[in-house]
């Protein structure tokens, strides 16, 4: 089946705009519910980070290394770049005897308002520790230390990335489709976007081995400090506040949102085609009221999805609208 | 039709997202090529601040205030926000005995990187101004100080509104399929992607009379001052300059984007359904090249189009492609 449309935009009494993708839930063994095409191939982008962090805790690197839950959070984050996020990833660094150099994610502007304002105002250039992957390079370093491998970590045929590998394959059942290099220059594996919400499927019903005390340490990390996986004013953080730890949600590059729901057994996966983040933070809304996780009226559904949008002189000049037949 | 699968995104070998919507290239009497639907109703947005501006020229306004040509530039513009618009602006207003509060299209922080950081950085709020239609709202208050009308000149039954409704009509040939309230709180009247191709066709063949005199006036105006129309770095300023005076283009927020071929007597629009910007600057770019009036080797063309792109380390990760059969 095609992209199906899931979010429209309408002003004026008419239809301006429309994002079309796909969307599955799953309940570990069967596709419970789905929109589009469930064997679409996608890049998961950011959004499997909690997969990509799997054999740091499996390894034993992250208790060798001592590492707590908010340096967990921080491994799967995609975060603002706040003081908040840039001190804690340089305190981890720091403490493995290594520094901003060793990460390989590149530099790019922080989204937090106040530290771009604070690196614009005085003529200061980014570092690799405003990079929104910091965290998860720096849970790379942690399992490369812990390995004794070498430095390049991001090369596709480094220990760590075939551990990562692995790890995709197990929880998403499937082979990669194809391997992309991310934002940050890490591989990223390609699979059907009902994979990807297996594996999150698995996340939400982790087992009693050491595999599934990774994922439950991950998911409860990112429930824990939301604040840490993105940051104020982001979707992930504001959705995962509103659900009060019971859901852990992750959003990628190029519109992927995913969900991890313990309390129903269920992943959730969302890719909207022409990577509109407006429409995949809509959609992921959308599923979570739908599945019962999250208060219909809670603002963060009127931000994401129901309120009015304004104009600069704060005239509702449109919205935007579920597609028919989404949800349901 | 449906929309038209127009500009692709690849990453890693794989095709990762996609952009669909309409283009309709018009020669004034028919259209000579479309892709998806030539019927599709879309808002113009900014793509059609040169028709907003025929009364202005049409009424006698803008030679009883002796304006310039980079007055006229401005009032098509989507501008920056930069010094040198935020200046000429002002002057303006305050020719006409007016000021910043008669503007009625709202404050936005401005697009230009170096105004945006004046202002960040010594806590400045942005004014009207700053807005990217400022000048476009002189161009409106210019036409009502000539008429002798009322001040709230956005509210859709004010006589300037009425004169641009029937100046929409008259060169979309058209009746509006309905109307929004835009951005900047104009009225923006909703027509097909046809009529909007046949009324930058009708800018690409102006007749002798005023009306013809108007849009040649403003299409020179364009052509000659790229970045007054936009700012450094922007699609239709650059495209312009590229273009050496032959062709105006305009952007329209949500992904529309139109181009005045005089040359060719040719018009052309195109609306990306998902509002993806860096979907409507490739597809309109695409054209251009299609009808040999921008050199496929540009440097604008790779910037728009056709080179790679490169993620925080430089890394070439992904590039945007033609979808089979746009535009041939």
């Amino acid at each position: 089946m095609p992209a199906a449309e899931l979010i429209e935009l309408w002003r004026g009494g008419l239809r301006e705009g429309v994002h079309r993708g796909h969307a599955v839930i799953h309940d570990g063994r069967d596709v419970v519910a789905a929109w589009g095409e469930p064997d679409a191939v996608i890049f998961p982008r950011s959004s499997c980070k909690m997969i990509q962090a799997l054999p740091m805790l499996e390894s034993g690197a992250a208790d060798a290394a001592g590492l707590g839950v908010e340096q967990l959070a921080l491994s799967c984050a995609s975060h603002n770049g706040a003081a908040r996020h840039v001190e804690r990833v340089g305190e981890w660094l720091d403490g493995m005897g290594l520094g901003e150099a060793d990460l390989r994610c590149g530099c790019h502007k922080p989204w937090d308002r106040e530290e771009a304002k604070r690196l614009t105002c005085s003529d200061a250039v980014p570092s690799q520790l405003h990079n929104n992957c910091s965290g998860k390079h720096a849970g790379f370093l942690s399992w490369v230390r812990h390995a004794g491998a070498g430095a390049e970590y991001v090369e596709l045929d480094h220990p760590l990335q075939t551990a990562i590998r692995q790890a995709t394959d197990d929880v998403t059942q499937e082979e990669p489709a194809g391997v992309g290099i991310d934002g940050c220059s890490a591989p990223n594996f390609a699979g059907s976007i009902t994979g990807l919400a297996r594996a999150m499927a698995a996340f939400a019903q982790p087992s009693g081995d050491g595999r599934g005390r990774a994922m439950t340490r991950l998911v409860e990390a990112m429930t824990t400090y939301p604040e840490l996986v993105a940051g104020e004013g982001r979707a992930c953080t504001e959705l995962m506040r509103a659900m009060e730890g019971r859901v852990a949600v992750k959003t990628g590059a190029e519109a992927v949102f995913i969900a991890i729901i313990p309390e129903r057994k269920l992943g959730v996966a969302v890719k909207i085609e022409d990577g509109g983040t407006r429409a995949s933070e809509a959609a992921i809304a959308a599923l979570l009221v739908h599945l019962g996780v999250l208060d219909r009226a809670h603002p963060v559904v009127g931000k994401l999805l129901s309120d009015p949008m304004k104009n600069w002189r704060g005239l509702e000049v449109g919205e935007l609208r579920l597609a028919s037949g989404f949800p349901v």
